[in-house]
């Protein structure tokens, strides 16, 4: 099966602990789609702008994802200046550049609207809806957001909800949606809201899924020297989609493996800066690590 | 194997979101003991004062504890006053009076001093280290502390340290001790300095176990109603040391079962009050729950 994303394609510049990087490729899409391709063929859709490098594009294409619909506009890239200080838990954003991404809205060939396993990253619920809408007959819809969009589109994310299958939120996110701060508690919320499948990341912490009354709560792979987070829960929602899309069956398994797959991701996204290390990933890499990763508990 | 626990036995006022309780039966070695009794024979060794009430000394009995050396001093209890807010991960001490514990030595039978398992949990770490001196062939030691002490007699902790198998730390615990924020160096920082194995306890988000080169992480089994988190990570180390000391051998699937069983009678402790719901508990309700929290992962 393949798997349509849309999210965001950005120019970073993140500081961390470990050192700096300026016009890093990043952004939900890509993050999302250099974990999924690990899986499944990934179909690309965002915009960027006129000054993004000929090199993103390239190593975009090398790793195999299909960008199609990865449109250039007249105008400048998304831009996200972050930075973390020790704990590196939580990002601290110095600016943000909304470029070509303010007047964006996607379109995508007749070919790639009838593909069935959709992921909307992290990008205005409004685009979110927009492309879900032209999608011919969505099988498995996965949903991202975060703090802005529930503060500001509180109503379009809500509307959005109901016509998703799963949605990945953060704990802050997903506290601030729910309202309420266990976390057991804002997932059965949340998915009262629409979604069949709630999946709350935790960050170092692990993750949380819940869904049709089961839970499933797994630590993080402990990782000694993270280098930088930006994109982990996104390359997690990648791991995880990207197994799911191609499992026979969705079921407590498959479920719980994909959750696996989605924490060994991240956690090689967290030891390079921005797509540094998940861009050198194979499937292979990730299998060994898995093993690992369950023979921690 | 039975097991010896020196520590705290308190009267302790709580105020929780859920409630308040007022001089409320406590301490570092009861919920310890009310754990590892479900596993093996606890031997408690604390000082109360006059105030203590019969009743307290009568709860722990009928549990199956042995109080040979559980003395009554003259002056009052050692009490602690605290409270917790909305997120429950922190407890805010309001008030410590030490009582019988500032001129506190543990002093045991010959009998009890035969015994193999031995229990430091939270308390000064020259009592701790005075009732160790006593012991006549400790086989598996475990030591518990606290930040108090970290800070002001780092010293005494350190030379402990190098004399017990097994250190239980929350994770600013080991964070303060080690000077590592990342909780994975922490634990191998803290091995280094003399356990063979570390538990670095991280409440509502699991456990992590570095001992050997092997690294455990366990997430914490799911509780949606936090009544009161008090004596959650004495409760851990109870259930953890208690099977450990039932078990025919130490390795990585015993550790990984008493982790597990850890987990399982701290996330029982939390849905009470102090002692009341652990008080409760039996070893068939431990196995349920357990069966459970391995469906989660």
């Amino acid at each position: 099966m393949s798997i349509v994303v849309l999210g965001t394609v950005a120019l970073d510049d993140v500081a961390t602990p470990s050192g700096k990087r300026r016009e890093m490729l990043g952004g939900s899409a890509a993050h999302f789609a250099m974990s999924a391709r690990l899986f499944t063929s990934v179909h690309l859709v965002a915009v960027v702008g006129k000054d993004f490098p000929a090199k993103h594009i390239g190593l975009l294409r090398n790793k195999g994802l299909i960008l199609d619909s990865l449109v250039k506009a007249g105008g400048r890239t998304f831009r996200w200046q972050g930075r973390y200080s020790g704990d590196l838990n939580t990002a601290i954003t110095l600016n943000t550049e909304l470029g070509v991404l303010s007047s964006f809205r996607p379109f995508i060939s007749e070919g790639e609207r009838l593909i069935k396993h959709i992921f909307l990253a992290n990008v205005d619920p409004d685009i979110q809806r927009h492309l879900l809408a032209g999608m011919r007959s969505p099988e498995l819809v996965g949903l991202d957001s975060m703090n802005y969009w529930i503060k500001h589109k509180r109503r379009s994310l809500l509307q959005l909800l109901k016509k998703v299958d799963i949605y990945v939120a953060n704990d802050q996110e997903a506290r601030l949606l729910s309202g309420e701060h266990n976390l057991v508690a804002a997932a059965r919320y949340l998915c009262n809201l629409g979604p069949k499948m709630v999946l709350v990341k935790k960050g170092e912490h692990g993750v949380l899924f819940y869904g049709n009354n089961v839970l499933f709560s797994l630590p993080a792979y402990p990782v000694e020297k993270v280098v930088d987070p930006t994109g982990a829960g996104d390359t997690f929602a990648g791991g995880f989609m990207g197994y799911l899309s191609k499992a026979k069956k969705i079921d407590a398994a498959s479920i719980k493996r994909a959750l696996a797959y989605g924490t060994v991701a991240a956690s090689f996204n967290v030891e390079g800066f921005g797509l540094e290390r998940t861009a050198r990933l194979t499937a292979g890499d990730l299998k060994r690590r898995l093993k690992k990763f369950k023979s921690y508990f």
